[in-house]
């Protein structure tokens, strides 16, 4: 009988702490659709200041940031972004962009680090004034850290690359940065040194933060005052959302400190799965807090068997392709779980070895 | 100096009370958007139970309720909803509908009750198998309570026979049922019976209920499938939200019987009105917790001034138009609030009219 | 047995003439969408003379002439237009610049000659800088000569107050003038004069002016070039179009001088269907090429049977709605053919009462 | 001073022959949108024939016959399509699919030959009752010829191969056949055998076919009747097409014959570039009336500078890449012509080399 849970599926699944509850508790609140919430102006007034941004605006998740923000960046019919094919935004935010926002998406190729090769950008670039066939390229994403790729960091030079690049062409520069602040944790660079060269940039409070809902974008007043009056064509306006941004606030004060730790924990992950023959994994590449590894072919051993294996020990992770398996590690998940998790994984492995053989 | 408030602007207004923010710091809570919040999903049975629909699901606002509904009901291309001119949907709601979902709005009369006369909307209808310059349509929506016609109550023989109208042409049925608790309460109907006719109910938590933040819409389990889906394009899914649905819970569970008196307090509040010269209103048009009043024209006050000058008495109200002033009630407004409300407008006339008559 | 067919449909069953088609097999051709089709552009050059606009651009249809002209007017996401409740681009549009453009309607009742309460639309305008929850209207749109108010012709002057209206909110203005030249005709007003407040005119020439295909927008150059740029996206960009620009400038040379005398017609047509009993016809209504008359209920006879009726003589007309039936006469119509008509409706009706009396 | 031109842009530049004048000029016509015009029901009918499917319908363009059948195919919201990355619905058609449409693209990477790898595209298929962030693949689009991969020809075989895919997973397949004819003639495969697996596509009368105007869509009855409506929808509902459909009757009869001979012409044109030291030509990927060549960087000659002194002789061409030029023949280019345009590369190349060296 398990008694043990070790949640390793995502980041999105810490709970709020006693101390964000409290907060949730005691907000000062008011409608923030009619006036404004004053908990909730102090939190956007706070975030924009963190990340050097003029304004902020609280969103009910990060899908809804990234929306937003395409949509202002993209308000005129016919335009098209530019973003990675192994991106959020494409991959896994059900192409709202374009069944929403009518956004037409230019896909360039992810490296492995989550970068694009500046000249593929800029080769897929197209102009307003350019041929009567062609879309208007009007906006570049960045994802930082890129969850598709590994968690991988995407620098500051990098990020003012792209950002001349699109001022070059009168484009904006969108940053998916649902972990930024992971991105800044592993790289030692403040965040807003991290975003200087974008136009916007979403963020989110619920993955390794802690809230329990919500994320936040920022960017220029005019942009902010847009992006509200989206938010509420999408119904994204709510009302005393005062006891949602406390809670944020206190993510956001006890646990981005903590975050540093998770990628320590994510480096013991990597180190200890290097030790089972039949797992494969380039340590190298966890910088942040995911930890991606492969099942040898040799091993027969599917990535979904182990996962359901794993869930009888109590320990949940997610498939992350028809080879390998995702973890995400977080500061609800202790050192003496990734242990735990580790052995886990090594006695799933050879309980369904035993068992038989079939894929 | 005005220590006193009293917002009369909406009753988005109410502010969560101790029992909710108790349920919030205790709630029992897990990644919604991932497997499934605990908490949610014992409130959105609860919803589904009593308004008699087979599921439901939380949604951050109204406008996403709405919004989600009429998309899922017109979930192709080229659709049509017939709807009235005078509706939240059609006038409030950023036209997301179209902009956002393509649906084209065909709009019918209200009558002052609310309601459409039935055989315009019957004309209105258009067929998928008819002309080839002609939109389907898909949907009908009525609204109940109708806050641009006073917070009227729809009643449940008249919602039945739209149904039956539906169902004659294949259509569906929707309800904005933002304040259908209202109506439940001035009618003394369950709300289950108003809504029997209904393919979706969208409910508003976060008005008259009182929780801080969130709606519900309910409806069949397939139909519920699809909005979680599209909910999760526009940006609602959202993680822990347990926080949120034991506040909903707890204000289903306390405020729904409040509901009743507000009403009563609406009657005070409007028979109090007819004793100011300046001002008409219909009190028998005051059926639930919203009250309109108009400034006659002789008396040369703007609702703009009236509000302007009522603000300085800690007395909030919105100008309704050119003409007239909406005041609504909630359990946060107290029998005495209604009188110094009252007080407060004669003496901002007096005022208004001792300064000077230019409107 | 009928040999004779006297199609009274519409002004669109116009078939090209001799001279069109000698100019269509005689045109001076060009890939328009590469480089410019020549006779594309002297036609375009010369419509955009008449109608006193800086640009032209020929598009298939007269409803692909309104979409663009809207689309481009309202390029912003979240634009409102407003529009008569009774307009074509309303109702046999097939709801498009909501399906296709994402544009929200506001409908302003048409009265009974066509034009809208100027206090009503402006009432209906809804700022960029208003309240949150309001899309932005961006344009009004009128129609000259109105179809569904009975080809009433809408004058300069009221043209011009609506201007004036729109400029003042910052708004567009744009004519569905497809048949602009009816107006013009039954005016005695020069088109460019008609158009002269408005921003865009889309003008039909396979109406009454008889060209076998298309339409064609006016504007400034600016809103010609986004309208060459649309008219590509919705796939409206076509090659050798001299062809059918050759056939349309005929009919704009041959037939327009032709457009009284359809009046004329017209109100010969009206008179007759006076002395007929069962009939009303209010002829001082019959401004243009247009008929709309309705069947006394007390004759129990449906437009749908009449209309059935007249096909065995050849006579072909279309029911207006479930109690009259509409007419349309152009050039290809004779005053023999209107006797023949008028004596065809008599002996229908005859034969119909003759039967039997189920309606 | 030049006299001749060889205009070598595109085969959309082709001209109507005097047959297809004096078909356009004695074609049987009728009100197509109101009850059909019987040379366009006769041309439809004939093409469908053709292509092996039950019914067709003509529209203006290919882009517009494209963008119909996808949004049919893609008729529900929240739809994806997957198609080649270099496929000409992706690049050259403003983004229709999304800017008009709502649907999501997703790219897959044409080989050189113009397929994609079968395990790519069923890699990239996403389920209705996949994730809750996942659109909803709906269709696959091939293109035949190929384009942009040179005007390569899809085999019957491997079309049958994506057809089978296509309907295991309960997809649509649509084929983009602008050139579909170039195909059939140079596989030696009647069309409706490269089409059988299809359920729509679209061919283009007014490239190598040599219509003025024009493009027909094929697919099963019901959805050509969807596409008849969305074709109204966009405006592409036109009147008397017989005009065009006569024309387009003539290209099918006359001009499909003449496709091998442009082939023929084409690898003449291929094999005397290869005889220009400053140019490579991979001859062997000729196929069809395409030739794409590069320009040797060592020769600092740029595509543009070549096509501009090109100019001079009359010998239009275009720029594909900035190191390669695209040439397309078609049957009014005669072999005489090809000869000059080769004399006048080879001058134009003397002639810039001779002037300086700066690219």
């Amino acid at each position: 009988m398990v008694t043990r849970t070790v949640d390793l599926r995502s980041d999105t699944v810490t709970k709020p702490t006693e101390a964000m509850r409290a907060a949730m508790a005691s907000a000062d609140v008011d409608d923030d659709v009619l006036s404004g919430d004053p908990t909730a102006q102090r939190f956007e007034e706070e975030v924009a200041r963190i990340m050097g941004k003029e304004a902020a605006v609280f969103v009910p998740s990060g899908t809804m940031g990234n929306l937003i923000s395409v949509l202002v960046h993209c308000e005129v019919r016919g335009s098209e972004v530019i973003l990675g094919d192994n991106s959020h935004i494409h991959i896994y935010e059900n192409g709202g962009i374009s069944s929403i926002g009518g956004v037409h998406p230019r896909t360039v190729k992810n490296n492995p680090d989550g970068t694009m090769d500046i000249d593929r950008i800029e080769a897929a670039i197209r102009h307003p004034d350019g041929a009567l066939y062609y879309p208007t390229t009007r906006l570049i994403c960045l994802e930082n850290t890129h969850a598709n790729c590994g968690g991988r960091c995407i620098s500051a030079e990098y990020t003012d690359r792209v950002g001349e690049l699109a001022r070059k062409h009168g484009l904006k520069l969108h940053i998916d940065g649902a972990r930024i602040f992971n991105a800044s944790a592993a790289l030692g660079v403040p965040v807003h040194r991290l975003v200087r060269a974008a136009d916007s940039v979403s963020v989110c409070l619920s993955k390794g933060l802690g809230a329990p809902v919500g994320s936040v974008i920022v960017g220029t007043k005019d942009f902010i005052t847009k992006a509200r009056r989206l938010r509420k064509t999408l119904g994204g306006g709510m009302r005393q959302i005062g006891v949602l941004c406390a809670a944020a606030y206190v993510a956001l004060q006890d646990n981005v400190v903590k975050l540093e730790d998770d990628h320590r924990k994510a480096k013991i992950f990597a180190d200890g799965l290097k030790e089972i023959k039949q797992l494969r994994v380039d340590s190298s590449s966890v910088e942040t807090n995911m930890v991606f590894f492969n099942i040898n072919e040799s091993s027969m051993i599917s990535p979904i068997s182990l996962c359901e294996a794993l869930e009888k020990f109590g320990v949940l992770a997610m498939p992350a392709s028809s080879t390998s398996v995702r973890v995400v590690i977080h500061y609800q998940i202790s050192e003496s779980d990734v242990h735990y998790a580790l052995t886990s994984i090594k006695q799933a492995i050879q309980e369904i070895l035993a068992v038989g053989t079939t894929k």
